[in-house]
């Protein structure tokens, strides 16, 4: 049976949630869209461009007809929403969320929930260079992948729903633990931003002792480029994300500070052999990554 | 008056010496290429795809009539080369190459060279991801800069040859001290390797350790193929830049691991501000870089 809900509130308008309501308005996966946000401007530039088909500033008066909500607000923020509206829910109204950081904000949210609220975790994994309602598309999600997060007390027809709302946009649905999804996505998405940040930083103070009127940019190839791109990444969205993945990148951050140090004393020691297994070894692993998924 | 050379020998036709050949025949800025290397088939190709007008495999044979001689081989080679065919060299002819490193090699050529011989060092900052005189084209430099590394013992009318030589191929040419060049390079280019090489083989530990069947290229997306796209780049010819320019990147990797250490500190003491000023300031450096040169 196909998903079809009576109303979809998204919380937290931006480009996530915005790019959500248009492809569900589109695709008729609701019969009423209803946004809730603080800034009356951005309600109104969602209803424009066809993210929402109305807007409310007020949240406990957005969710109380809602069987879904969407939280799309900084996760720092969950527990102040859950809290302040969770008990206006209808039974059987499904939460679900799209913050790149799951783990214990799963079981936050379950814990904060009433019984008969079906809480069912997402990480939509989209482009985030851009943010705002008006940069939203129904193509945002296409070819992308969504990774859900179950529980032991996820509902599995919740699960299922949500599974397939996603499935909707374009996105391929995977599922797994959250903590593990906080493990793997540390990894491959939070240590790489972080020694973004670090190196642009480290580059800054570089740049700033060697001579300040120099212009990087005017040496700066593409490898720069690409290689810190992420680090314009937002600084709330992230501050967060390394706050709620702290002990997995800390743990993350200790294994590449031991990979960084190990190259420099083979740099230092002037050690060639060494030098050339381990950038054969990055070379190796770096080309898989290239490959398509088995 | 515009450059025309008699004979442009180069020395290892690969990318970079293919790619030059290919434009120097095409502009008729010499009535001959020789190419010089050890392969014959890939000589081969090269005058098959127009880099070369004929080759010679013992470089004394190729270098006696050049008035021009282009090194483009490792940079590890350039002393063993020079001590071999140095003393063969027409009076006033010229020897430049295209490594990524100056400084001392530019000091070592220089001193190695009969005093009748004029050396430039030169960079010519163009992608290297593919390899080989075949993926050579005479559209390489195109948009690209070039960095030239005079020294006090430098011939100016051949600095302004190369200079005009690397204008010729539709680069930008910059000039600057050879120490210089690699402070520069190291931060912008050396160390952004070094990073990606070490975050790559952090990953395949991690991969290893949390769980050998999870296959990394389902969860990665592009953050991560940005990051460390250059990690893929050539072992060899990073191991020798890493060690002839061993100093600086020591340094450089210095700065970067007190940066990586603060950032792991505030995330371990969950110090939410200061992360949050961190992360400003990267994306605050990050987006200059986006910028266009002053």
């Amino acid at each position: 049976m196909a998903i079809h809900f009576k109303q979809m509130t998204i919380i937290g308008v931006g480009l996530i949630g915005g790019s959500l309501g248009m492809i569900v308005r589109r695709e008729r996966l609701a019969e009423t869209v209803v946004g809730v946000g603080r800034r009356i401007d951005n309600l109104k530039t969602a209803v424009e461009v066809g993210a929402i088909d109305r807007y409310v500033s007020d949240p406990r008066d957005g969710v109380r007809d809602a069987d879904l909500v969407i939280l799309a607000t900084p996760v720092d923020t969950y527990e102040q929403h859950l809290t302040q509206w969770g008990n206006l829910l209808q039974p059987q109204a499904i939460v679900s969320d799209v913050g790149s950081v799951k783990g214990n904000l799963v079981i936050q949210a379950e814990n904060r929930l009433p019984a008969l609220i079906r809480f069912v975790g997402a990480h939509p994994i989209a482009g985030k260079e851009k943010t705002g309602v008006a940069a939203g598309s129904v193509t945002l999600f296409q070819g992308a992948r969504c990774i859900v997060t179950p529980t032991p007390r996820t509902d599995p027809e919740a699960l299922r729903m949500i599974t397939e709302l996603w499935e909707r946009t374009g996105s391929t649905v995977l599922s797994m633990d959250p903590f593990l999804h906080d493990r793997i996505l540390g990894a491959v998405s939070h240590l790489p931003h972080v020694a973004a940040f670090s190196l642009v930083n480290a580059l800054a103070e570089v740049r700033d002792r060697l001579a300040p009127d120099l212009d990087l940019r005017l040496h700066s190839g593409g490898g720069l480029r690409d290689t810190t791109r992420i680090a314009a990444s937002s600084p709330e969205m992230w501050r967060d994300i390394c706050l709620w993945n702290r002990d997995n990148l800390v743990q993350l951050i200790e294994v590449y500070e031991r990979h960084l140090r190990h190259l420099k004393e083979l740099i230092r020691s002037g050690d060639g052999p060494g030098l050339e297994k381990e950038l054969e070894q990055a070379k190796m692993v770096r080309e898989q990554l290239n490959g398509q998924p088995a």
